[in-house]
């Protein structure tokens, strides 16, 4: 049965998912690469962009599972890009250079749809004005009998949480205090009790956090 | 060397340290007990309450060192009680029975002073309307040369890092959104530059979280 998931989504103790003045420079904002941190020293994420190095450890294990049986990706317009507005320049092609990390449809939730980016290695970047059951469903019709991923950002994770979309999360807790940004839980109280949680913390500081749906 | 400590705060992970709505019926508000499952659990915490079941385990050693080598506690008003503005029934002699889990003296800090409180045990009670650097003064004096405690809550907690008082932290992180309460976090960005910090999480589904000044 094909599922909705969240993975590798770093909050701060404060639980913002991003920083504030996300900009061409700064993907997050004052946040850095802190959020990351845990992530980057990964061989999984190595591997996806184009490397082969890195841990090998419980965290790996984890990241690892971003990519295996996934056939679409949903993001929203801020995941995408740091423009906000009407597109000014569709040459912006994302963040992730000719052949993006994907390889699936990926569907961009966009109040300004724009036509449809075919790039190397199968990622197709579709921009669409939709609420997210209507992204879910046209995402779901493009992964076949695969999974869904909700790639981010927090306000996207956000919402298809509080639309109970999500059947399985992994939240990485960074033990920082960011002060400000996106909130991953806003508006979201008691949201544990429709799901499972595991959690296991890692030698190299990260905290892992699963949820999977009762 | 004297230092100044916090143990066993438990946050949720949107970083309440309370809920809203605290009352002679919820001294945690709308949190009830969620926050504190963990060190509910505890060997520890039975202890203290006069018990001696409960766990042994990684949550039982960082519980238990809870009381050790501490000379006072101070704590903020709202710890000692859920009345608010000026006391109005100065029989309320707090949470904790005759007998007092503290046993030894505890600044309770107020705008509202009134007379200390003698309990059995060796707690003592002593209402002050003063500033962090004040009360910290006032405790460090009674303590000798045994540490302080800031006991809580969240927003004392806060007030005393933010002012850069406090040395080491235990901090316990539910797997749970409340949603609304008493941030222990806000106003505090970057404060992890400040401390080195430890992370585990333990087969109860704790995260601890020691914050130790570099």
């Amino acid at each position: 049965m094909s599922i909705v998931r969240v993975h590798n989504f770093a909050v701060s103790l404060d639980g913002y998912g991003t920083g504030e003045g996300q900009s061409l420079e700064q993907p997050f904002g004052h946040a850095g690469s802190r959020l990351l941190e845990g992530f980057l020293a990964t061989r999984s994420f190595s591997i996806i962009h184009g490397g082969s190095n890195g841990s090998r450890g419980v965290d790996d294990a984890l990241a690892s599972t971003w990519a295996a049986g996934i056939g679409a990706e949903i993001m929203g317009r801020n995941k995408f890009g740091p423009q906000r507005g009407p597109w000014t320049d569709e040459e912006w092609k994302g963040w992730w250079g000719d052949n993006p990390v994907f390889h699936t449809p990926v569907f961009v939730l966009t109040h300004y749809p724009r036509p449809t980016l075919v790039m190397d290695g199968g990622t197709t970047f579709h921009f669409i004005d939709a609420t997210p059951q209507e992204a879910l469903r046209l995402a779901q019709e493009a992964a076949g009998d695969l999974d869904v991923r909700i790639g981010g950002g927090p306000t996207t994770v956000r919402e298809f949480l509080a639309a109970d979309l999500i059947d399985h999360m992994h939240v990485i807790v960074a033990p920082i205090i960011l002060g400000r940004g996106v909130s991953l839980w806003e508006g979201l109280e008691g949201l544990e009790e429709r799901f499972e949680t595991e959690v296991v913390s890692t030698p190299l500081g990260n905290t892992h956090i699963t949820f999977t749906r009762r």
